[in-house]
């Protein structure tokens, strides 16, 4: 007789309620409504239309869908910036015409000819050096570079209403994937943290990569070579090679996005979804459609839309907020996984928290925190409000560890229970703090 | 002030024990016990080599390493069934030499000339039609076609201490890829099923898809441009490509894996785990390693072991089984995820199961039952002794649910306590039974 041992034991109680506003930087109306509706549909298992987990694939466009693409898609802004950092080292680029066209400032002649500029712009930045190198020079950029007109990283010129979306139909078990034109290893840098989207679910534009043993090392080069663009018609074609299953929804912005959004609507045997974000806000962000000064031409798409049943986002009308900044500014900024460094509360003298026990919280947009005490999962609301944050009452699990784990769980819990207001600290640091606005936590960004 | 609302309460408790046996057809050895290091290595919180969640990327070969690549790889195996079976329709084939050699029995000569022969027969039979079309010629394949000498379906030449190992790192937590020559469309036909590994985990040689619309509907159609080939340096490149990570195990058998188990080992910042299988075992399998018949040449690898510290198995040593039908038979059929359809006993007058009330049976190589009872998720131990079944005590979450439905519930869990014996019915049915031989449940493999 075979004896078998249990390896793994786990109880979810999953309180499979809706929430009652999803979607708090959209209007009401027809759009979001519309959303809404969609998802009810798929994941009701009473429903005819129930779609199963595994198959809940929703595909989305990033430059114009999920951040602002104006006045130059943020890539090739970054590409710019890259070659007047590099250009002293480099001074025989001068005598290439893009270089040239870039530094006397005609940056509309870089797009001509099928942005023949652009492209030897790209491989002067993209290619030749390893994965690694490209990533930190994009972290870099990340973080020193402003937006011309928004003044503030490229990292915030995100539409808070989309990072709703994203989240919404992650809660909803759907798989949110990026399928853009943009670079993939570049997205990849930036697009788990700010969208929540790890890289194994990233497709974009690629060159093929080299792969040498140098002095007995793995090296990866970037090259252009081979080069996948991403775009229109290689929307669907890499859905299929990189996903394997046709996707029930699809965001998207231009009519780059038209196919995927056909391949996604049109004929599919589940019930299936596409969303066209129309920019008509000139006020708050851009306004372009069918002449736009950059990239996201949307004219084909937009016509197709009434027949093919697409949402079309009128941003202006739909959209309550469209930057993370013009939404609570101190909610968006806690919004994320952070570490406990430091607990000051203690009835066992006990202070600080014990090397690699995490205990964490997890702030959800839809007014969660969440996380590990470093013993027990736990889960509740919290209310922010100005500086001020408090948390509910919250439901754990009852798992008995080690001595200095569970006291660093109580502490913990009492901790969490006096706190009244919140500080940001040193960067990627934050500090509750008690009403008596006293620190009694202190926390690190994960 | 901001009012959230709880969208979703997870409690999740989870028995962190260890499996006292996770991989029970591996011998008590060196390389049943290095995985086991590495596995709880990395795993430990408190460990110093903890890798977090996110990148416990496991990549894994599958032509030699997860199913049998003699006497000639599977894949190829179909392409000469279908060549045949398409023959009739195709009279001209016969002029094509590769098909002509293929009709004298001249297999061998396939192979000349860098498989020169295979790839032509790989055009005819892999590329000019839909992905749906091929996906259902390869099921179809793989319902009737036998392997030569085991005489059972190639979904049956896979091996059993591979699953084992899969699940086991899937159960820590592991993302489970593969990484192979063989093609990516015809693996994901079967490897959700046969592996647990659903399409968007599954890398392998693909040509360029073609997407168009026609008589205004999506179109996709399969060619060989762009040919990729995910072997030697292909393999971390495409990792890199699809990945987007650098993984922390690789698992191999022949040169071919060399690049990406050099990758996965070498200057990695993380632990890292390398393994080859050895085809040692000419009795139960195949003894081949520098001069094989078939694919899997295995020389500068198997030399590089010792030194890069890779776990070399020897099949016929370290493998208490191969194949799944050399373990407990009826057991390796109950494996997977199970639908009821059907529950017979009642104290409530009612029958039958609610239309959509999913209640589920999942069961699992390391002796767990687990599933949802319509409303609550439950999870035990079962055993399998011939055509003996019985369950462990099931412990459940406690979630209330409409009347039908916890009715439904009731009834299942009843019908459960009185389980003695199974039986298979027609295809993808099993029925259990109680003591006195009557038929309990009816259950579907979903």
């Amino acid at each position: 007789m075979r004896k078998f041992h249990i390896v793994l034991v786990m109880l979810a109680c999953i309180q499979n309620a809706s929430a009652k506003n999803p979607l708090p930087s959209w209007n009401d109306g027809q759009a979001k409504q519309s959303i809404i509706t969609f998802v009810d549909r798929v994941t009701a298992e009473d429903s005819e239309s129930f779609v199963p987990v595994d198959e809940r694939i929703a595909v989305f466009d990033n430059d114009g869908t999920l951040w602002c693409e104006f006045p130059l898609p943020n890539q090739a802004a970054f590409a710019l910036d890259e070659i007047k950092r590099m250009l002293p080292e480099n001074p025989e680029w001068k005598d290439e015409p893009a270089v040239a066209g870039l530094i006397s400032g005609d940056v509309a002649s870089l797009k001509a000819d099928h942005n023949a500029g652009l492209i030897k712009l790209l491989a002067l930045t993209h290619a030749g050096i390893t994965p690694d190198t490209f990533d930190s020079r994009v972290e870099n950029w990340l973080q020193t570079a402003k937006h011309p007109r928004f003044d503030c990283s490229y990292r915030k010129v995100i539409y808070q209403p989309m990072l709703e979306l994203l989240e919404y139909l992650r809660t909803n078990q759907f798989e949110t994937w990026i399928v853009s034109g943009g670079g993939q290893d570049f997205m990849r840098v930036f697009a788990e943290e700010t969208y929540g989207i790890p890289p194994q679910q990233i497709i974009g534009s690629y060159g093929k990569l080299k792969y040498e043993l140098i002095d007995g090392k793995p090296m990866l080069t970037k090259t252009l070579d081979s080069l996948f663009v991403d775009d229109k018609e290689g929307k669907p074609v890499a859905i299929a090679q990189f996903i394997g299953r046709r996707p029930i929804a699809c965001f998207g912005n231009s009519d780059g996005d038209q196919a995927m959004m056909e391949y996604t609507t049109i004929d599919n045997p589940r019930p299936s979804f596409g969303l066209i974000v129309h920019h008509t806000d000139a006020d708050r962000e851009y306004a372009y459609d069918s002449n736009p000064s950059s990239s996201g031409k949307l004219t084909t798409a937009l016509e197709a839309a009434p027949q093919r049943g697409w949402t079309v986002v009128d941003m202006k009308q739909d959209w309550k907020t469209v930057f993370p900044d013009q939404a609570d500014e101190g909610l968006s900024s806690l919004i994320g996984q952070w570490l406990v460094e430091d607990i000051a509360v203690s009835d066992s003298g006990n202070q600080g928290v014990v090397d690699r026990a995490q205990t964490t919280v997890q702030f959800s947009a839809d007014g969660t925190a969440s996380g590990n005490t470093c013993v027990n999962r736990y889960s509740g609301n919290f209310n922010v409000d100005g500086n001020k944050l408090t948390f509910g009452q919250l439901a754990t699990t009852r798992m008995a560890g080690p001595a200095a784990l569970m006291d660093q769980e109580q502490r913990f819990l009492k901790a969490i229970e006096t706190v009244a207001t919140y500080e940001f600290g040193e960067p990627g640091i934050v500090h509750f703090l008690d009403k008596e606005a006293n620190r009694v936590m202190k926390l690190s960004k994960k």
